[in-house]
């Protein structure tokens, strides 16, 4: 057969791009609401014409090929339809987390290089300040309140206007010659480490939310609420996803619980998703209702424990749990239900469900790994290891950071840094980051282990264990704990009650031997718990406490605490926690 | 950023093939029921251990990369496991339509070139008259009947005992280093001309199941009942599709009406595909029952007629129409349900799903043009054009026809052959092939527009028109009807109350002219009815009996119901009807 070789051909041989989804979005679902936002209301006819305005100014404004373009703002209709008039300029595109500090969005300006700023109107004075700092600017283009009849006259560039002041007959999209050029470029959170700048390809890009749309099971033109930032993996690929299915973007200003519970019912949403730190706003009594129709809600980030997820589906929501990293275009995981688990009693499904699951079906390979020989783990469900992913799903690499890159591959795997098991029925566990394992005596003790006997308490809102330094064993579990409301203010629980709960529940090398109270878990604002800071505050107590008087137990609380209060603050509390 | 361009790397960049799915589901499935035939089951452990022995057995046997390797067999597992056991080998699967003639056999296995065909036992005969007229013969493997314990001993290769004598250690799976290689080699069923070697590309296989998977709606773990031959586009993907979604294989022999309705109420069955043929069989009221739980069916081949589609999902099955050829690896368009059409009356719902649809997801684009100017036709579901495609699932090209391969692409698009119109909402309508068009004074007049007003006769179980020569007129449409059993019994339907019926629904020049009554219509084994032949019929009616003589005509409906009559003279219809 190699002798005729038929070469690909235009008609045989498309570059894989997510671009295809909104050209074919316009031409099948053209009537059909695509972004709704306040009292504003969009069909994908109409969506399509804005993306192909906004690429055509871009170019019309020197934007070239690779050149990237960065965007700050919450989920309004510009960042959903930046995701497609970027690369249709065939730039890349950046969304920044808004809720960094400006010296943190001054970093990833800098570091991509971004030509151009588009920014929401209520996060200017934060832009001005990130810009105020740098050397070399890029050009910003004001987002006004495209639901309110009020324009910010005095800016020079707005969303709107340059929208309207596009030629798309000059300036037609730029065609994807290459699948592997990169279409998005988002930095890390910085959970365990400075924030890199992922890079996805166009072909990555499209398996994904092909990928992600079949696992998942979303059908034609779901109702979608933007309860998960745009901004992280970019919104879990569903920005792409919802034109590759015709569904609707229910866009939020701001998600809290009343805002979700008013859309779900307003519009009718069938999918969103969030991390599990969602569902406690969601469950919170003041706000929580019973669903009249099952909202599929796909849960990432950290594992959920088992309680938490049978409360959120006795509310009306079903859930799905997947496993994503950032360096992996999102979830690469999926928890999928076999359906002989439907007779197992309830509790055992909620263990089952919580666990991480199978590999997505873009990834040609997933396997748990001993880090250094690289070897597989038996599938035990209790040998731990490093869980590896190979597929094309997987980032081209990071920015301009050819060691975090090179450090990131190793035989051809991809290394998460997260540290698993394999369960005989393929199914893969997170046992913690790589970096959140405590080493007691030489044992391996599983951060999340702990958590999952702490959130078993009746009293405990939320748990994070990370490891304190010890003279003898080097490492003890150090438990951080958000009792319920109620709890703390009635019930008076104390360090020594939840030790001797965990006593119970746990072999005694496992058992936290400290303990600290406070009013909430420092986060970053996907919602993932910092281990990063109180690993910080775990060793100055130890340090400078290391007879664990209360008192000073006391003052760490409090000063915690009173960080919190100030939300402004929370991106400096590395720095507020290391004076402790 | 092209300054850093981040090279892809075996952790990044897989190869895209649907070997990834067997691999996935024997580790994510392992225990689920994969093949189910008679009383034998298998799980996915077992059929990929299966798979693998394949693969090494040929490879053993001196199977090389990109060699053919045929299989004419029935719905059998071996069947099944081809698809993953051949290409695992490197080797390119041909499977061979099993209702072809012995000449037709080794007209495919002389120009595929096949070094190895596998034979279902009940086929041995027909494969032996057809390696009998050949020079250069491929090895023949025996497929003995698995579900029985009697083996054919006298056979040199049977396929359970070379895969029990198969070493997977010695000879593990041939990596696919190239996505545009070569999966499979399917020869066409020749409905318009002689059969042609249509070549898919791993590539071109994985996102053809992929999408196919995702708009049909398949989910987790469904039962699938192989109604459809396997070695018809390769089971439109669903032989891949199975694995990637841990599905269960329900294979039958003989796929006769009453076979499935037992099929389906044992195993649970949940998703079956198969041409409008297919309706009339499973509608057959002595074989009938109603459907305990919806079975959804997607559709394909001719566009099913209103009417016929209302019936069958009376019963209980829920239809998706696709439209497909085999040049797009399957289904191309799908008629995908827009929730606004829910409120709209049943004989609208019907009209609406009978359309072809919008293009599959894969593909990068589709549309309806003049096929000598590439302009597109307005969008108004009535200029029709020729139906033109282009993405990732059309085929690499025709094996060894450099000829037809370079006809059927033209400026970046991939020419179907079928006439059509775009619809203003972008949903694609066929109206006819290319050659099914009946030109009458300079009017195009679809046959399939003629076909579905006499569908809508109560007494009219089938229908086909062709084009007739007309002295005047140039051509005129002549009707082939099979009337409903008791309808040619009793009513006593003749010619002139057909045409009458005819004049209330169609514009005159559209009216037949002629209607020959048959007891059945000539089809192919994928049940496409055969319109070169019915052409041919009329063409020489019209020449031997220009007066349209009665005795004539009825003398040619003995014929042709004669011919029906012997099923094993069927695929000589051709050679048979030119004769009258």
């Amino acid at each position: 057969m190699d002798a005729y070789s038929l070469p690909k051909n235009d008609a045989n041989f498309a570059e894989l791009t997510p671009l295809t989804f909104i050209h074919r979005a316009a031409l099948a679902y053209g009537n059909h609401a695509s972004v709704v936002y306040e009292n504003i209301k969009f069909t994908w006819k109409q969506t399509y014409e804005r993306c192909l305005r906004l690429a055509a100014w871009l170019q019309s404004f020197g934007i070239r090929k690779n050149d990237v373009v960065s965007i700050l703002a919450p989920n309004v209709p510009a960042l959903y339809e930046s995701h497609f008039g970027v690369p249709m300029a065939g730039a890349v595109l950046n969304t920044i987390n808004t809720r960094l500090d400006a010296a943190a969005i001054a970093g990833i300006l800098r570091h991509s290089g971004a030509k151009i700023l588009f920014v929401d109107h209520q996060l200017l004075s934060l832009a001005t300040d990130a810009l105020s700092t740098l050397t070399s600017r890029p050009e910003v283009v004001l987002i006004d309140d495209i639901s309110s009849t009020k324009r910010c006259a005095s800016f020079g560039l707005q969303y709107e206007q340059v929208l309207a002041s596009a030629n798309p007959v000059a300036y037609p999209p730029v065609p994807v010659t290459n699948e592997w050029d990169a279409i998005a470029l988002n930095y890390t959170s910085g959970t365990t480490s400075e924030p890199k700048g992922v890079v996805y390809s166009h072909r990555g890009a499209y398996l994904s939310t092909m990928t992600l749309l079949l696992q998942w099971g979303v059908g034609l033109q779901p109702v979608y609420l933007w309860s998960l930032p745009m901004f992280h993996c970019n919104g879990w690929t569903f920005t792409w996803g919802m034109a590759a299915r015709g569904g609707t973007n229910v866009c939020l200003r701001s998600p809290s619980a009343r805002n979700m519970y008013q859309a779900i019912s307003r519009h009718g949403v069938t999918h969103m998703c969030g991390a599990p730190v969602l569902f406690n706003a969601l469950l919170d009594p003041t706000e929580c209702r019973q669903l009249t129709r099952p909202v599929h809600m796909l849960t990432g980030g950290a594992p959920p424990p088992a309680a938490l997820l049978e409360s959120i589906e006795s509310v009306g929501f079903r859930i799905t749990h997947a496993y994503g990293i950032t360096e992996a275009t999102g979830p690469a995981l999926v928890c999928e239900w076999q359906q002989a688990w439907n007779r197992l009693p309830a509790a055992e499904k909620a263990r089952l469900k919580a666990r991480q699951g199978v590999g997505a079906l873009t990834l040609a390979d997933i396997d748990v790994k001993d880090k250094e020989t690289m070897i597989s783990v038996p599938r035990d469900g209790v040998t731990q290891g490093e869980i590896c992913l190979r597929g094309s799903s997987i980032m081209k690499g990071y920015f301009k950071n050819k060691k975090d890159t090179d450090a990131a591959f190793k035989n051809g795997w991809f290394l998460t840094g997260d540290v698993g098991v394999m369960h005989p029925d393929g199914y893969i566990e997170i046992k913690d980051r790589s970096k959140d394992v405590i080493i007691s005596g030489g044992e391996n003790i599983s951060s999340v282990e702990v958590e999952a006997a702490l959130y078993r308490h009746p009293m405990v809102l939320e748990a994070a264990v990370v490891a304190m330094p010890h003279p003898h064993w080097g490492e003890t579990p150090c438990a951080f704990i958000v009792l319920k409301e109620y709890a703390s203010n009635e019930a008076g629980i104390e360090e020594g009650d939840i030790i001797s709960y965990c006593r119970d529940k746990l072999s005694h090398y496992m058992v936290p031997r400290k303990v600290v109270f406070l009013e909430e878990l420092p986060k970053t604002s996907t919602g993932k718990i910092q281990k990063f800071i109180l690993r910080d505050v775990a060793k100055r107590m130890q340090k400078n406490n290391p007879k664990g008087d209360a008192n000073y137990s006391r003052r760490v609380e409090r000063e915690i605490n009173d960080i919190n209060r100030q939300p402004e603050a929370r991106v400096e509390h590395v720095m507020a926690l290391s004076r402790l």
